[in-house]
């Protein structure tokens, strides 16, 4: 098609007046239903704990003896290498960076905010909250490009090694977001194996898709924590998980998992913030899911749910662009989104004119840090909220978007 | 009774082996009981808010609607001046303060962290958990008294005059913890009338026990931020409340209430650190409480339990103590806590007498900031745990441990 043709194309979808926003990874009314009955999964004659503890009163800093147990299971450690949180594991993660900001991490030589030229890697395309948590914190954001399967190792050694300003890495390492590609192996010990010139570099193992696949699944990720232990740094990764898109999105269990030193750390720091966090919440997890295999179960049929979506989101970018040299895109084996790389600076004009006609997608730059993407290429789709039908119809509106601005960039 | 007597009776009522802990403001399991309908007030057909929000789903950082209007008649203030937090009012002024020294407070130069001499006014006797927060921070802590009817303004005038790096004041302004004190019209006046040196001098306002009475009551409390808004300095008073003591201690729900600029200001702070607090517990507590008349009915029956409770500790140390001139304490109208003091010298040995015998108490000091009461004479008793009988049981050891502890101290 010519401009002219794309022109056209595109002004008779905006007549349609398209309303679908696919911005955030949200779980569909669907996937919240198959958690219903949690809300009601706890009564009055249900308050007591294994230990005797009353779960309706004070008291329980670092979570009941249950969820200890359910979730150690979830992240892979020990019930004493986990701190059960309130239902926000980006707020653990925030804390824990303010925390190392006002009092410092393990093995590091004090409060960051007494240091000077506070660094953190960003592998790229990231998730914006990570990277608006450093920029809030003024911590610089370094990138670093994501290979398909974990950041780019040869960089990340070189930038640790080479500077005791450079204090942690962002890690999603299944399903990432936006790339849903998952670390291997060799990338988990080359984090390991990494001779930081920072005394407390930590990795922010942030494993939100842990058991989010689409069909097969979930992948295997080597264990970060024991890779650590074994090399001498059991301290580096501080781990977290949550149920938030896994029960309900709002009120789910966060938690904090890694070695014992990490977690008496952690443990410190909460002591002054809290007297402890929703107990009789936690343990509505433990009756609900039962197990990590009723976990697991449930999971089985979020995927039967969304996997049609990404299959659909697939299909539609597949007949409009496959050959055509314009994009190359993600085809994820779990977590929530899709990552679209298009010719360079084409995403801000592809995503502008989605909007226009109706269609809300995450705005280009967010998945890089301070939303500066430099070749901005890069856009993420986010296909579990709306039905199947509108991810087709908003898939048709953005490859004619994406087309046209590429015509528009590219040509003439 | 001599020391020979004293002793003679310590010893008896030591072999009791008693087992009684008095140390925190706990609610007993019979007011919890009264809350017990929350758990299960919300179901599935019940999730969507009234401006259409699934409220099982991620979103709305401040709360729902539903909430900020019953949480806005709670707090006194408008809609549109709090936040709906998670389930700990500790940890929203933990957060508070952290803020302010990452970011600063609105009229203030800029982040705590980056200027000397910080410090905070704590009325004491006080909260041991609002001190420790400041030892935290590394905020120096100055005493003033506490006067039967809130803090020495003449004190508090003078510090916050003279000296810019005095930034804030701890109030918990009814029914006070320990003393259980209300403050009068004059001393809310007075605080919103302070020519503080310092641009961002803050004042926690820590309600805590605002609809906490004993039989008669609540109290009635000017309203600080009414004051402050007239005096020219809405954005002084940061005002916190929760629902621990009044639904389930641990699975309640705290609140941020102050000015459109305080509101603004902690908005922009929470939104690095969380996508939202629990919406669904928010809204349990909208359903079971229904409106602020239905919240007071129930605080009328948590009276019923616990007046009688507080009604025995006093029948027990008048009985033991009046006329002697060993101690003088409180007859709070509300709140969870007496407040006694003995004489000086004689807190902690009474603590530790009472300890050896089996009845917990908070450890002398506590109610001090650094945990050093420089008199060592005040104790706070908290009595609504254990029933009544064991109150009674408890305050007959605490005497004979009181004027053994004072008999071995100011004699021979």
């Amino acid at each position: 098609m010519d401009i002219k043709a794309l022109e056209d194309r595109y002004d008779q979808m905006k007549r349609r007046n398209w309303q679908i926003d696919i911005t955030r990874g949200k779980p569909a009314p669907e996937q919240l239903d198959l958690a219903n009955a949690i809300l009601t999964a706890v009564g009055p004659d249900d308050c007591i704990g294994a230990d005797g503890t009353d779960y309706r009163n004070y008291s329980i800093g670092t979570g009941i003896v249950e969820a200890k147990q359910f979730f150690s299971t979830f992240m892979g450690v020990q019930p004493e290498e986990i701190i059960i949180g309130g239902n926000s594991s980006l707020n653990l993660m925030y804390d824990t960076l303010v925390g190392a900001m006002m009092f410092g991490m393990p093995g590091g030589d004090g409060p960051w905010k007494d240091q000077a030229g506070l660094k953190f890697l960003c592998p790229v395309p990231g998730y914006d909250r990570h990277f608006a948590i450093c920029e809030r914190l003024g911590i610089e954001m370094i990138p670093v490009e994501m290979t398909g399967a974990g950041p780019d190792m040869d960089a990340v050694e070189e930038l640790v090694s080479a500077d005791a300003g450079v204090k942690g890495i962002w890690c999603v390492p299944k399903y990432s977001n936006p790339t849903g590609e998952t670390y291997s192996d060799e990338v988990v010990h080359r984090l390991a194996a990494l001779k930081p010139a920072a005394g407390d570099f930590t990795i922010i193992w942030d494993n939100a898709y842990a058991y989010h696949h689409l069909g097969e699944g979930p992948a295997e990720v080597k264990d970060i924590l024991e890779a650590c232990k074994a090399a001498g740094c059991p301290d580096r990764p501080v781990m977290f998980g949550s149920t938030s898109k896994i029960s309900h999105a709002g009120s789910g269990v966060a938690v904090i998992a890694g070695s014992q030193g990490t977690i008496a750390d952690a443990t410190r720091k909460m002591f002054y913030a809290t007297i402890g966090h929703d107990k009789i919440n936690q343990l509505r997890h433990v009756r609900f899911f039962g197990d990590l295999d009723g976990l697991k179960a449930h999971m089985d049929r979020h995927a039967a749910l969304i996997g049609p979506k990404f299959a659909a989101l697939d299909a539609v970018l597949t007949r409009n662009l496959e050959g055509k040299g314009l994009a190359t895109w993600t085809r994820p084996k779990g977590g929530y989104f899709v990552s679209i790389d298009v010719m360079d600076n084409c995403a801000a004009e592809t995503v502008r004119l989605a909007g226009d006609a109706g269609v809300k997608l995450t705005p280009a730059g967010a998945t890089f840090p301070y939303g500066r993407d430099p070749r901005d290429h890069n856009i993420r789709l986010a296909p579990t909220m709306p039905p199947v039908d509108e991810i087709e119809s908003a898939m048709e509106v953005f490859c004619a978007c994406l087309e046209l601005a590429s015509a528009r960039k590219h040509t003439g």
